[in-house]
């Protein structure tokens, strides 16, 4: 067996698999000019298949659980083990990209393909492991097929209509040949207590790794997300020009007011080092009664809060009642804001970060820590107690859309450092 | 003749005339819920011929225009002199109320009945003027009546069609028995040098009256209107959980801001003494584009400044573009804010004024100085040089509306200002 603690580039992967795989992907799953990967639909079907396919060449063990997630595993050296899986989802959005998803699962063959032709053997059972049904599009949540792998997947969720067919999402997986009762019945596939770690390559959905002008991101934790989603302010209609300052209730006044000082409370949290980002993604006033010559009287937004922490998040919503009521009093409006929708942070593990850092820069790959703000089937594991760590990729053009773009060289670099952890820290 | 000096309580207008002329145009312009009296329709024609039937009741001199104005004229001592022309509108907005212009009329005729109670003839004529089609609702602009008295109605504005039958106003003048061939060649009825004074009694648009639990009000001016009505913010759409400050291009954060600080410099403008209101009754994300989960890439909205003076309203807009390239560079987004729309506004006569404010106090009738928001006939008056006054009377609930509401008690008091101003003033 190579040393591979001596070979100072690490394991490579394997490229040609890799660029084989993605472009099968391209043309089977392209509708369009997006890439349409359905929850249990077609797409993800072809997906698995050929993950399928590529394990067996390789020769690995395949499995599949209730929810018809894909197993694929390179048994080490001592099968009783906690293993290490590495994995992510096949999915995608409507007329999404090649790549969210997909690329993890890509990473993980061509990883173990690498370590294979340098002949390693790990210590324990690595398993790439293809997931089910991440994107909340079609089924109105996320996780659904990690979720079921660890026996948590909620009766109802079952009866969710796919946004497409409107069928549920148990006709789906039967058809799927899931075993929709043994996920009624809550029967896990998966032990947190069998699992030494769980790793998961992604796309970043966002710009710093490319502002950054890094190929690889290390995350240090995957941001929850507290949400008002139906905030409103409700004032007086008044004339324009009729209503003096002193009269007006004007929702727009007071929702600007809120919105800019929330801004600045982002700022504030931000100085003194915490993690958070505040977003109005929606901000309406009413389309059948607003008018230019109108004071309006009423407003509809959302306010968006995620961080790494739950204090943080639970601070700016409590700040944002509190502005809410103050400028409410002063502006003699009304703000309804709403009970808040959360979602929980998710950290990734120190000790693997730590690592995926110093292999890193051992082996040269210039990378980088930083937060995830959507949520990854990571976040799964991570909330049943798994070590969970995850590696980003440098994209363009955000995700969730057809222009989403990754570079096959950012690619290879996130997978060469995953094969090297493995060669190195399960050897 | 009685010596109206030495009444104290000035000249009663008939309130039985005026409670009969309202209880009318109610039952007969009363479609549904509102009023409907659109201009050169059949609302307005029953209104206009209510006025002549009562103003021949009264023996009064009746002429119209080639626009259908309606001209009621109590003649004068001398009729050589310029003369008071005492008017306002009879048409509505779809869905209006009952007094919104029509008050100003019935005024007119219940303060004659008044004068002619007290045997009262004033030294020059005094013509109530019905004024056709001034809402702008019908037609796309406002004043279609008093611009055609003067000989000033452009020749495109015969061709635009009526927001109800889309035919055009030329064709519903010819229905009325108007002499469009006479428009066309702007031939006026009225001469600015041939009227004294204008007078209109209008029921105020704002609430400012019933805020200071005062029945009349005596107008400084018509506030004009400088207007940004199509101004847009560019970004960009990014994950508002993966796109940190730093690489942010937020079109809400940046307008939130715009917004802010606009009603900033409104509040020193205020300060300063000069008359200004600043709304933005229109503030809108893309309902195509924009999600919750999106930093926003678009917003579109309205900047609506409003004031007695131009140059308070070309400050505000020059605020506006000097904030929008300032908040522009520094959030990275691209503001258009348009070039904007402007209608002048409108001086009332300082003369006119001082005498109302005068004759209010010596008769007790509980009044004060305000600003009108909203457009009035008495600002074409005015901008042909012909010394214009308003008189405002309470109104709950705003105007345009089913809901306006007027006392009939208050309605007399500023009939009784009218007629007293008439008996002291022209006697």
């Amino acid at each position: 067996m190579t040393s591979v603690r001596t070979l100072p580039q690490g394991i490579m992967p394997d490229l040609e698999l890799a660029r084989s795989m993605f472009g099968e992907l391209e043309r089977h799953t392209r509708v369009g000019r997006g890439i349409v990967r359905a929850s249990y639909g077609a797409g993800e079907h072809f997906a698995h298949q050929l993950a399928e396919r590529t394990a067996q060449g390789l020769g690995l063990e395949i499995e599949t659980d209730a929810a018809c997630n894909l197993y694929m595993t390179l048994p080490g050296r001592r099968r009783d083990l906690p293993r290490l899986v590495v994995g992510s989802h096949m999915d995608s959005v409507p007329q999404g990209g090649n790549y969210d998803g997909a690329a993890g699962v890509v990473a993980g063959l061509s990883a173990v393909a690498g370590l294979k032709s340098f002949g390693i053997v790990p210590r324990c059972d690595v398993t790439i492991m293809a997931i089910r049904a991440e994107e909340a599009a079609w089924f109105d949540s996320s996780y659904v097929g990690s979720h079921a792998a660890f026996g948590r997947l909620a009766g109802e969720a079952l009866d969710v209509p796919r946004s497409d067919t409107k069928r549920p999402l148990a006709d789906h997986m039967a058809e799927s040949g899931c075993d929709v009762a043994a996920l009624r019945r809550g029967e896990a596939h998966l032990k947190p207590a069998g699992i030494a770690a769980f790793l998961e390559v992604h796309i970043e959905q966002g710009p710093v790794l490319e502002h950054a002008a890094l190929p690889v991101g290390i995350v240090t934790g995957i941001r929850g997300c507290l949400r008002h989603a139906s905030a409103k302010c409700f004032g007086d209609y008044a004339h324009s020009g009729a209503a003096p300052r002193s009269v007006r209730r004007d929702a727009v006044a007071a929702t600007v007011e809120l919105v800019h000082r929330l801004g600045q409370h982002w700022a504030e949290t931000e100085r003194a080092g915490a993690d958070l980002v505040f977003t109005v993604g929606q901000f309406n006033t009413d389309p059948l009664v607003a008018a230019p010559s109108k004071v309006a009287g009423e407003t509809r937004f959302v306010l968006d809060f995620r961080g790494l922490e739950e204090g943080t998040m639970r601070d700016a919503s409590r700040a944002a009642v509190r502005l809410a009521n103050e400028i409410g009093a002063r502006q003699n409006v009304r703000f309804e804001l709403g009970e808040p929708s959360y979602s929980y942070p998710a950290v990734m593990d120190q000790g693997l970060r730590g690592r995926l850092s110093e292999i890193a820069t051992s082996v040269e790959i210039p990378a980088m820590e930083l937060a995830s703000g959507a949520g990854h089937d990571a976040a799964v594991f991570a909330t049943f107690g798994v070590p969970s760590g995850m590696i980003f990729i440098r994209n363009s053009n955000g995700s969730h859309n057809p222009d989403e773009a990754m570079d096959l060289a950012d690619f290879g670099l996130a997978a060469q450092l995953l094969a090297t952890y493995i060669a190195r820290d399960l050897a």
